[in-house]
């Protein structure tokens, strides 16, 4: 494991004033579907006070998710780029630029003042993931210290950090328009379908995230330390048949549901439909995630791989 | 457990000439699209002598397959009744529908002397089911003797007999334009996924059944005896809220992936979103199967309930 030496001084932040949580940003991942329409019922029932924030909850892809879909005519989480998101709207324009435009001015603008302070996207997956949160950048303090308290209070699953170390005006998902955030994901459920423990555990990291919330605003020291966290290194595609480019293989036994686990040169990563290993053949040993989403095939990804770090993360409190 | 009594006198059928192996029936049902692709690579490899009988590899729906969807228009495994293959083809007419009459002409016509004898049709499922076996009526000793074949030779994973006791004429699935044989579902899977685990057991069951058909072909006297099969009685659905029919639980976590355990009085049955159990309340304790299944969300079935039976089947031996 490598270590990012980060400054160790206290960090003031401002109060959390506006939050979001956002679900069916993939249409067909239902936990986030069904959470979020939970919430709403809730704020129906209890008012606004049942949170320590207000909290804006959206359905993000509200056409995918009427037709069970990941998106109508392309991926919305890969729509909110600055480069996607200042494009011309025109009438060949996809359904989904124009929700990402609509989202950016709802919780954004991405990048201003105005932003919303904490954005949590939430999503699923066919991989067993448990719980992993996703984010940019390794010195967001506010989003790593939230990570860091649901990694101490969620014991029944796993609970992950990921990075992907891209420059916020590239990143292209929904929690980037918000000044702080991440995606919950939560797995393995297959899509188009809820499962209650999946579904549960969804439910307790957005719980805990407004706990969070409201312990800071009100004043409390989050003392500093160590996080691990998993970095984003390449992607790996299934074997294909080199002209129709159909798949030849599956992901191996061994390395199916090992997410996070350590792949080394010599294990077996694919087995072929007429039952041949393919073992990975690469120097470094690197951790596999996301390993056989359902999404992920017309991307060309049969899992990604991942470098392990320990990010050093400051004392932080709220601005008084 | 109830036992229906058939006599033991010894069955004579005539030696199995024409079998079909059929995948994609549900295009994102993806073992069966690969064991099919895998079948016909096989073939050009090592010509036809690789199986006892001619075998007839065909992928259903193709559109479907393509577009990863269950179906285009209407779901193909409900048009093989005698009814919609009867249905005069008009410019309004399904795409499902039209390509069950197509398939009733290569493999059936059903119910006439020249139908395949032996037709697979490869499933995969959401549900824990294992492999389960399906076919329609209790007295079609050939299947139920493949059936029991297979339960004897498969070890790794729970091997079950399902019988919807419809009438054949009725009975709308792709397997009934044949003679005799059965839909192969193995689960859990999600849609759009390859499992390699699921996918070996699907080839395990397709291989037995060409090893079967070669034993019985021979000569060789399969004994009579009982087999242990679940009789479809009747579905149950999610609760809804009432005006737009959107689903308010999910099935409880004491029941999911328990698929053909005994559901009894007072047992948990839905956890809603709200966090409220919802039991079973009848008093015939039965056993449920397809808990979960993806595809039956919009048929408004949260799962099915069967009743146990023990058959007996007969003595059998090929006609000389």
């Amino acid at each position: 494991m490598s270590v990012l030496q980060t400054t160790m001084a206290s960090t003031f932040l401002p109060a959390v004033g506006r939050v979001a949580v956002c679900g069916g940003t993939h249409g067909n991942e239902l936990s986030g579907v069904y959470l979020v329409q939970e919430m709403e019922r809730k704020r129906k029932e209890k008012g606004d006070s049942v949170w320590p924030v207000p909290v804006t909850t959206v359905v993000s892809n509200p056409l995918a998710v009427k037709e069970c879909k990941r998106y109508i005519e392309t991926d919305l989480n890969r729509c909110f780029s600055n480069a996607t998101l200042s494009t011309p709207i025109t009438d060949s324009t996809p359904y989904e630029v124009r929700r990402a435009q609509e989202l950016n001015a709802l919780l954004g603008p991405k990048e201003s003042a105005g932003a919303t302070d904490l954005l949590c996207d939430l999503h699923n997956t066919t991989s067993n993931l448990g719980l992993t949160l996703i984010h940019y950048t390794t010195n967001d303090w506010m989003t790593l210290h939230i990570c860091k308290y649901l990694q101490t209070k969620i014991t029944r699953v796993p609970v992950r950090v990921l990075v992907l170390d891209i420059p916020i005006s590239a990143a292209y998902s929904l929690e980037t328009v918000s000044k702080h955030g991440f995606s919950i994901e939560v797995g393995p459920q297959p899509n188009g379908v809820i499962r209650a423990d999946i579904y549960e555990v969804m439910k307790e990291a957005v719980d805990l995230t407004m706990d969070w919330i409201k312990i800071f605003n009100s004043g409390t020291v989050f003392e500093g330390g160590d996080i691990e966290v998993f970095i984003f290194q390449k992607s790996i595609d299934y074997p294909r048949e080199p002209s129709t480019r159909e798949l030849i293989a599956a992901i191996h036994p061994q390395l199916q549901d090992r997410d996070f686990c350590l792949l080394k040169r010599g294990d077996p990563m694919f087995l072929t439909f007429s039952g041949e290993t393919v073992k990975y053949e690469d120097d470094e040993t690197l951790h596999p995630f996301f390993i056989n989403e359902c999404a992920y095939y017309e991307k060309g990804i049969a899992f990604h791989l991942a470098k392990k770090w320990k990010l050093s993360i400051p004392r932080m409190q709220v601005q008084k």
